[in-house]
């Protein structure tokens, strides 16, 4: 029986025999009897096994060590009186797999950058074993929110010829060891994907509704707590909709995702405001109650001119690229909530998004979060094929390779708006873990690809 | 208003004003009148729009191209002595991107071939249009299968430093123009992942049971219908369970994706029944009211020696490996159903398996269904420290990469037990499409790389 189901029935279970399998937590030899508290991978808390001197192999089971695999036959006890709601009185455990003394899980605790070395191990110990089960209930807030919508899933690809993607530095993806392309497996030079937002417009303009989740990756050499050269993104793209329309999704979506792991994972999202960071449920329920306010990047830019000094960098002009402080300040000291900056200048935004009125900025969408900052960036695309084009001329970014996507601007084009969601950030910013290595199975970053 | 909405609506809609988006995918102008067919691409079929002489823009509208997109504002009719339930009769008709006359998509068929080279167009295409909704519908019943089960969901990583996986050959990541990998972004040989396989079974040895659902790749230089080089794989391992558990889920779990499918895309799945196979309606349906068979392989070796001669290669004997032809015979002719071959020869299956009592076999299975041969192939994992290393040293696998894999089975190692269901396959299976190419929204094969 998995654990799950015994914790959601062991009130009509009482006094009835129950056979479980799971892993041995801790192992406590009292006089004459022992607890074990056993966990199967089904839920976050563990519970508790009792077994008395009675017992037939009583000293072999007094000694099992830590992270053994066992099975326990036993009886099911209501104890109302005591901290959990029920025990198991044993008749029998075996033994199905001894944990050898090597294990690195031992009782004393080991820091995250330990941890990172053994990926194979960790996800037993309670911070991963947390954060692993939220993203995996995360993963399904993202499908739910969208299928229940009518948006239409679509995988792009991972390997890609487009060179003019132009997010990031990439990947090159060869059966070669040179650098004659030409002769490689594809015919032509081929990378893996930094984004699959081109790749996902075409479908925008089928199905209306539509978005991607899937790994994307940045050949980045850079050691940040917040970059990792692998990771999972969503990429939802909106056809008949403007920029206004996207952050009504956004928002949406943000809010559907924090209920819905709240309700799905409310064990682990307690451990993680126990452990982690004390503020988080609290944090993300104000989010989820409160409604995004709307401010122009221009006066954003005022904001930050008037509180000059404050900052690491306090070369504050209109034009600049904000950094993670100067959209922090902007969510936590002035708006102190979840904030959009909208109308970008042009020059600091990608080409394919939609030039203002002003011709001076583009309908782009930063979502600012208290705690972290950026956590969502979204445009209207450009739709005008002759706008779009002379960007892409001015920008020097060669038409021929992307004429296909300039050709849906010719095809019954029409306005259409997406954005992108970096996932793991998504999870760092739920549970309060601050490093991107400690929310990934296996996390890859430069010089460092374990497994 | 999207008009899968209205669909659901449009009876309490009856003369209502609505504003509807869409592309026109026909337009015929009668005498005093014209009917267009309008989809937005929230629902498989059309709805008809008519427009009258009296509208302002008559004449723009009688000429707007196929393809193109517009808004129609206009009066739902409820219309039960005609073909469709309803119509609009529009009051007006907006142009928001005409679509122009090099639109590749024009009235006559275009083979699948000449689509392959459109992948941007070709999604309105009626079957890719039918095609990847059901992709995305598919995808949603196997999360919602396993998510519903309690299993948690893990993003394995694409790429990998294990170069022991064994599936097949693998593509190279890299940043560099040579073979100095050590030099390179990871300090050493990157790959592309074949299986996310070896790196869930810790996850299964911490969750009990969990699923992969992720791209994988090989680099393998055939040029087949059923062969990509970039497809999407589901890995479920169970732990605490055996060869039987695994074939139980794999079982419940096809029954499962099927009536999903029938239920929540009937219309694709009737175009499929007839346009591309006027029998995959009925062939699925049995498959999800039947009970899959159990034979051992040396079974299905008698049976295939007993037909010696109806074969292209009848080289039958115990230890070979079995082709597309004999496979389809044994589940089309020998059980005329679905059917788990089970406990193949050693030698033919992967160093992971679990080996049998008779040391000769292991338990593995192959879920065979008639039209295409294998759908599934899973086994039981070897749980047993001193047995695996062995198998891994007489097959030359080093072991120093894989420590990681087998020290699983020293610290509170079970048995366990999965399976890899290639989900491009099973949409082919679902829809009679032949092509593994016409299933991907961007198809990766050798020297085809199309954006």
């Amino acid at each position: 029986m998995l654990v799950k189901k015994l914790k959601e029935t062991y009130e009509s279970l009482n006094e009835q025999e129950v056979v479980l399998q799971g892993w041995v937590r801790t192992n406590r030899k009292g006089k004459g009897l022992g607890f074990i508290a056993l966990n199967d991978g089904t839920t976050f808390s563990n519970i508790q096994v009792v077994y008395l001197e009675g017992l037939e192999n009583f000293d072999e089971v007094s000694k099992i060590s830590l992270g053994s695999a066992i099975e326990v036959t036993g009886k099911v006890v209501v104890t109302p009186e005591a901290k959990q709601p029920f025990e198991i009185q044993a008749t029998k455990v075996s033994v199905l797999g001894l944990c050898e003394k090597d294990y690195p899980l031992q009782k004393q605790r080991m820091g995250f950058e330990k941890m990172r070395e053994i990926p194979h191990v960790r996800p037993r110990a309670n911070t991963y074993y947390a954060m692993f089960r939220l993203r995996s209930v995360l993963s399904m807030a993202i499908h739910t929110f969208f299928q229940d919508r009518g948006f239409v899933y679509v995988h792009t690809p991972e390997i890609t010829g487009n060179d003019a993607e132009g997010a990031g530095e990439c990947f090159t993806v060869t059966t070669r060891s040179d650098d004659k392309y030409e002769k490689d497996f594809f015919g032509k030079h081929a990378q893996l994907t930094v984004s699959g937002q081109l790749h996902v417009e075409p479908f925008a303009l089928t199905y209306r509704n539509v978005y991607t989740f899937g790994p994307t990756f940045r050949a980045e050499n850079s050691n940040t707590i917040r970059h990792a050269s692998e990771f999972w993104m969503i990429e939802p793209e909106l056809a008949f909709a403007d920029l206004a329309d996207d952050m009504d999704c956004i928002e949406e979506m943000i809010k559907y995702c924090i209920n819905y792991c709240l309700e799905k994972a409310p064990e682990e999202m307690a451990f993680f405001e126990k452990m982690i960071d004390h503020d988080c449920i609290n944090r993300v329920t104000k989010v989820a109650n409160s409604t995004f306010r709307r401010m122009t990047y221009t006066e954003a830019i005022e904001h930050l001119e008037k509180a000059k000094g404050q900052f690491e960098n306090n070369d504050i002009f209109w034009g600049m690229d904000l950094q993670s402080e100067h959209e922090r300040y902007i969510c936590e000291k002035i708006v102190d909530g979840p904030v959009f900056l909208i109308d970008y200048p042009k020059e600091i935004k990608a080409f394919y998004m939609r030039v203002n009125e002003d011709n001076k900025t583009v309908a782009a969408c930063d979502l600012l979060v208290p705690y972290v900052g950026e956590l969502v960036g979204g445009s209207q695309r450009e739709e005008r094929y002759d706008v779009l084009t002379q960007k892409m001329a001015d920008l020097e970014i060669p038409q021929e390779t992307l004429q296909w996507y300039c050709d849906l601007r010719r095809f019954g084009g029409c306005k259409h708006s997406g954005f992108g969601l970096g996932f793991d950030r998504m999870l760092m910013y739920l549970s309060g873990v601050q490093n991107i290595r400690d929310v990934q199975p296996y996390p890859r970053t430069p010089r460092n690809l374990v497994f």
